[in-house]
């Protein structure tokens, strides 16, 4: 598939996933992909759980109760290394999304779909709970766990703004130039 | 070149640049592939301005006077729309972040190098005086001032921690089965 199809053919899996699994060597693929992702400063203070079957999932799951994660035949968990930063220069936002979009696109590459599901971690008490469960150290911090598989079906997609409504040239809010 | 090359290949120009143009269809597609990362609840609050050539840069790179911005042909301005952020669900961080991943991979399979060139705009100053230059809201924040062309030889890329260092196998710091 040529890249700009995979940009245009990734959306937000939410739906139901098929039980089919994805092979380990796939996996380590779209997670090489994420760390190949810029950080700032170089701190590289990504760092990635691969979950490879609903066993490694199934507790995860069951905390979270997302669509997408419980049908889902594998997972990445997104975790970021929050011991050597300092507030001036902390990129762990900007680089764990940096990751989690190579491996969104990865898996597209791959023939899957796949999904950014932050929300349920954004929660104190269900960020520790998953953090138990998977031995995350107390300096780290769960940002994603992204379900991974080949689709039960294309899912939805939300409609999007035109390009001219979000795009300017050579000044904000200046339109293309007609000459 | 296939899609894994691409993410492989994609490192950060921090270097000259040739001074040939980049076309604006080119420009037009790599930051249509910036618009068509996800963002959180679908806000879609970012916005770019494409700066076609010297004289649409020359401000800005007076401004900041980085290596990178003070020779490229052409750059992509990476704005955040603050005006209809709640602090509970306040994404323009992973947002723009994930636009930013996508232009570098569009640039880079377009056979160019480019730069998440940040640093400048944290500055408060800067940032009003970007602003200004761009014509920018005072509701709306410079992120990024991605320069894009074709490079003045390869850059350097700064050394990486190995696979093993940033990957566990269902869970944290466990690694890979023997079995």
């Amino acid at each position: 598939m040529d890249f700009f199809e995979i940009i245009e053919k990734r959306y937000s899996h939410k739906e139901k996933f098929l039980s089919d699994a994805v092979p380990l060597e796939k996996l380590e693929l779209i997670a090489k992909a994420g760390l190949a992702a810029p950080s700032g400063g170089n701190s590289q203070c990504v760092r990635l759980i691969i979950l490879k079957n609903r066993s490694e999932i199934q507790a995860l799951s069951d905390l979270c109760k997302h669509g997408g994660l419980m049908t889902a035949p594998a997972a990445i968990a997104v975790l970021t290394d929050s011991s050597k930063q300092e507030p001036d220069t902390n990129f762990e936002l900007e680089d764990y999304s940096a990751a989690v979009e190579n491996m969104l696109l990865s898996a597209v590459a791959l023939g899957y779909a796949a999904l950014w599901l932050d929300y349920p971690f954004f929660n104190d008490d269900t960020q520790k709970s998953a953090c138990e469960i998977l031995g995350v150290p107390a300096d780290h911090h769960l940002r994603v766990v992204m379900p991974i598989g080949l689709p039960d079906g294309e899912g939805t997609r939300r409609e999007k703004l035109p390009f001219e409504a979000r795009v300017s040239y050579g000044k904000f809010g200046q339109p293309k130039s007609k000459t």
